[in-house]
């Protein structure tokens, strides 16, 4: 007999806009349901830990919110986002010197909504842009819905190969792209932060080609070692700059922002009145009294500690346990390491090998727009997970990956795979 | 001397996406910064009269997300939305006749982030869309952005004809269409709620012709009089159906519902993803626990109550102050009269002078695609002022038409305007 599968039957199939052929599911979002097993350790999402925000002041903030500014937080608000909040956000921004105005500034539901709301004010099909690879998997989800040739320019520590993407922009002429992208601090899934030299050698290219810089910025705050980097924003006025407060406060409010020169700006909010008319008031008012006192100064700081144990745990669990073969990054701050392993080994493929031995991670291909290339690489998030869980999930993963290595090491030794194929000529 | 004007000049011009071309700003919007004038009596905006939902349910709500579901509240949540709030969804969906289970449903950024994003997953530039005309100007400001050519179709007080639709989809043939856009209840802006036999007929249509329908019922529970029409949902499985928060709970917390059938929802969900990831935990478990218990009811009565009375003032000063050349429809339920004048009048034009006289409407262009059909109707609406000043606005506004009519009529006197020309004769 013959297993059976639920086969769905789509009869709306030829139907949909040509953009839905380029969208992807995203990779971290499908592994979701299996990290969700109890006796899983996650490396896979870049989940915030929640449980150091103190629930007290939150849920102080949040009644607040509704008693004191009730007919504000239940009703429809300004597309542009709260000008309370939108000051809140010139302090912040400040803070890491960022000149902006509340007029700069549009309030989005995340970071994400503004790559979209991005992407689909700037992108034509076949319009060009230029990421990091790997890149942001959101990112990449976010403009393949507009059609775009994604050209990725390769990172090393010193974060964007600025050779190379001079050498692009040479052969893609000025005004050759709609505009750079870029995750300058602890680059997400990379975890290498872009050095002074780049950012400045960046702004002059783009200012040479004429082309606009979109500067995300979701972990700046979260520096574990290291002095902290000016952003490309205060560095050149027409960077347009994403922020976000799901890593300093919360995700589950849904609130970013953008800042950019006035006319992309009134661009973005025509895009965001036609998306959702105008952000949530009550998320906004409760993140407005969440940063009116001094307690998320101590709750962010606690938090960078952690982060940075965490860290630590994980590099110090990769040289304890991982081969010889493996090479990794030092992030400084953030969420992640990128772990490369040599080209011969596909890390998409061991993925329910290591699911089974009850841990995950991302595989590195979710992080480049062809599907293929990074598979002999993987994301490891050690945001989410204890020390303790971090070096016990690193040791079950050292085993699945030195398990396949001898397989290949054999093979290697028995003449059946060049042995000048080393993970140094691993493409990105 | 010269005026001095603020000239923004644009040096991003020529850069933006072709769709920026065909993407409008909100003519409501642009009314609010006006209406907000404490003198000015606003029927401009659609906006629920939030001070009837009580602060402290909502308050207690609020503080219970936190305190009892503070992990789940402030992390990222699944992009479908909370189990949770879609078993709240099912049992509302039932109390109307709509069967549908949990996995049919996506929790949305209020209905219109369902309107951007099954435009997105369904339309190439070109594609042509059916929508009623007038229609809801947030929905034609979420299509535009995908280019389409919308194709309008009148109604009269039985709603959209389908008489009129039946010869548009006899033109465009089988799968002419990619889908048909309607408000069967109360409808934005016109206040007309399609018949049943109207209803019977749409579908029959869209089968025979093979197109989707999306249903959107922002006002559907808002019913003054008159019994209760299915849902075309209710009639036909294959129906899109929007559903929102906005209207029986609050806006603020940007809460609304798309259910559809399997293949499409999987597409929304795609594009759902790529907009902003997943909706606010947060607001969604606000929402759980304001519709746990049974008070919602009362206060959703009760504002139908105070609606009602509204419309009922709205209808009456019409009758006793507005000119005879005026008609207008007669709303059973939701938040807008739709009045029309002689053809010759242009209400758009005469806007300033009505809000010089402490009154704003929406001129009727705004609900169309063109934007230059409609300019001898308005939107009223009526759910937002005290009936006291509903009269004293009807009145003020009967004073400036009537000033703008006696015009007109001294030039039909000397023959300068053919008298044949009357409010009948208008499109739509």
């Amino acid at each position: 007999m013959m297993g059976t599968a639920r086969i769905v039957f789509d009869r709306w199939d030829g139907r949909y806009a040509q953009r839905m052929g380029d969208v992807r599911s995203s990779a971290t979002r499908d592994l979701f349901a299996a990290a969700s097993r109890s006796d899983i350790i996650s490396f896979a999402g870049g989940m915030p830990e929640i449980s150091r925000v103190p629930a007290d002041a939150v849920a102080s903030a949040a009644a607040e919110a509704i008693r004191d500014f009730g007919s504000e937080a239940l009703q429809y608000g300004s597309s542009e986002g709260r000008p309370q909040l939108r000051g809140t956000i010139v302090e912040l921004m400040a803070e890491i010197g960022v000149r902006a105005r509340q007029e700069d500034i549009i309030v989005t539901a995340g970071a994400q909504q503004a790559l979209d709301l991005l992407a689909k004010i700037f992108l034509d099909p076949g319009d060009v842009i230029i990421t990091e690879g790997p890149t942001y998997l959101g990112a990449l989800q976010a403009f393949s819905a507009y059609q775009p040739r994604v050209i990725c320019v390769p990172m090393d520590e010193q974060g964007m190969d600025t050779d190379v993407l001079a050498a692009e922009l040479a052969a893609l002429g000025p005004r050759g792209a709609k505009f750079i992208y870029t995750i300058p601090n602890f680059q997400n899934p990379g975890g290498v932060t872009m050095s002074a030299e780049r950012r400045r050698k960046l702004l002059e290219l783009a200012r040479e080609y004429d082309i606009p810089v979109i500067e995300d910025d979701p972990y700046g705050r979260l520096r574990f070692d290291g002095g902290h980097m000016r952003p490309l924003r205060a560095l050149d006025e027409d960077v347009i700059y994403l922020g976000t407060f799901s890593k300093i406060f919360a995700p589950g409010l849904r609130l970013g922002w953008v800042i950019a020169p006035r006319p992309i700006l009134g661009k973005v909010l025509l895009a965001k009145q036609a998306a959702d008319l105008c952000g949530s008031a009550y998320a906004q008012i409760t993140a407005e009294r969440y940063f009116a006192g001094t307690r998320w100064r101590r709750v962010l700081r606690d938090l960078t500690r952690v982060y940075g144990e965490r860290r630590d745990a994980m590099l110090e669990a990769l040289e304890e346990h991982f081969p010889a073969e493996a090479e990794w990054t030092v992030p400084e701050g953030g969420f992640f390491v990128w772990v490369r392993m040599p080209v011969f080994l596909d890390l998409k493929a061991l993925l329910p090998e290591a699911i089974e031995h009850g841990v995950t991670y991302v595989a590195g291909d979710a992080f480049f727009p062809d599907g293929r290339t990074g598979r002999n690489c993987m994301r490891l998030a050690f945001c989410y997970a204890a020390p303790d869980a971090i070096r016990e999930g690193i040791r079950r993963l050292a085993e699945v990956v030195e398990d396949r290595l001898e397989l290949y090491r054999a093979f290697q030794v028995a003449g059946a795979l060049p042995d000048t194929m080393t993970a140094r000529e691993v493409p990105a």
